[in-house]
């Protein structure tokens, strides 16, 4: 018993050795022009804190990451991108290693239809349009060919938090979603804490309290290290 | 001789005490819902070092910098603001009291005509359009309303430096327009060094040579205590 508490106190928890687990994290980039970009929030904290984590836990880890300002984890492959396209491909080229995906990027939803090569100057009149285009669904792509993976989403919402989420798993085939609601204080982007919620596909959800985000992904690794197991099983 | 050797090499020049200098810095960001904004790859190096140096030479230095991720300089006021809106009224408020503006910052030329409250839900469709207002133009609103303070302006441009820089000028009623290529290797946003071209009213020009922002930041503060001095005498 002694041993036990010994190791447990001592030793991380290793019940990740040899798993192979990509984890996306960050904001993406969409360039108007040279000079101008379309970006999000996202400060890649709660990634980079799954993917420390999960390190610690004995997991081989890769990480595709945007453009953060925080210290990135030293890991197994670090990838740096810019846009969401550059993500996918990126994601899409690893993903038949992966024992497990996380999700944890905010990738923006569209890009500006011509990226412009020279600076746009100024248009006399007040207003314009800028025509945006669909990016490509990683995770939908992701859950469409997914062959043995353990596909793990987020959901960040302002608004109906659940009934989103929710319906964000089933449509993108995901084995866990983590549902982040944005408007909640010490939640969301521009925190060092989380509160995150846990819903999977048969319905059942758990709530994890607010903490800091190294907590809340050592809370979503358990959870994944426990449908690990029951696979194998 | 010895004495006025010592001086300039210990003492830094000191030609600029008791001026009052606004200057702004960075990118602002434009939101387009609670998540997701427009911004810009100005990284905020170029007047934080004008603002380092001005105070070094003597100045009263206040800085009005949109979201950075750099260390600020110590000065005598900071403020710090998001939007392009915000600056022009950071900048407006203290304008009467400066006997300089440089205006260093690389505003959002637009902004989303509406910002929604609620994170947009991702369309079905392939594409969507996104409304832009023009946003009020900083630098010609101080031009228009400048009594007796020298107003020194930037131009990063990908193409047509020149011409783009000296259209500015005038049109703006500067002193003094500081024109940036951003296509040029060790030049703009993402570099330590730049390598600008001064532009006066009268047609005058000069150039300075590829350096760290700061010996850069000195060169255009020479220009500007020239320009001081000429005032009074």
């Amino acid at each position: 018993v002694l041993e036990e508490y010994l190791i447990n106190v001592l030793m991380p928890n290793q019940d990740l050795v040899g798993q192979h687990i990509l984890i996306t994290a960050g904001p993406t980039r969409e360039e108007i022009d040279p000079v101008r970009y379309i970006t999000n929030y996202s400060s890649g904290k709660m990634g980079y804190a799954l993917a420390e984590m999960a390190k610690k836990r004995g997991a081989l880890v890769t990480l595709i990451t945007g453009p953060c300002q925080i210290p990135i984890p030293k890991v197994d492959e670090v990838v740096s991108v810019l846009s969401t396209e550059e993500m996918l491909h990126a994601v899409m080229s690893r993903y038949e290693q992966q024992d497990v995906v996380i999700k944890a990027a905010a990738v923006s939803d569209y890009r500006p239809t011509d990226r412009a090569v020279q600076k746009i100057k100024k248009q006399k009149e007040g207003s314009m349009e800028l025509s945006l285009t669909k990016n490509p669904d990683i995770l939908w792509e992701l859950g469409k060919t997914k062959n043995d993976q353990i596909l793990v989403g987020f959901a960040a919402e302002t608004e109906n938090l659940i009934e989103n989420a929710t319906s964000k798993m089933n449509r993108k085939n995901l084995d866990l979603m983590v549902a982040n609601d944005l408007m909640q204080p010490g939640a969301g982007f521009h925190c060092d804490t989380n509160q995150v919620m846990l819903l999977y596909p048969n319905g059942q959800s758990k709530s994890l309290k607010l903490e800091e985000k190294k907590k809340i992904a050592d809370g979503i690794l358990d959870e994944i290290a426990y449908l690990l197991k029951e696979k194998k099983a």
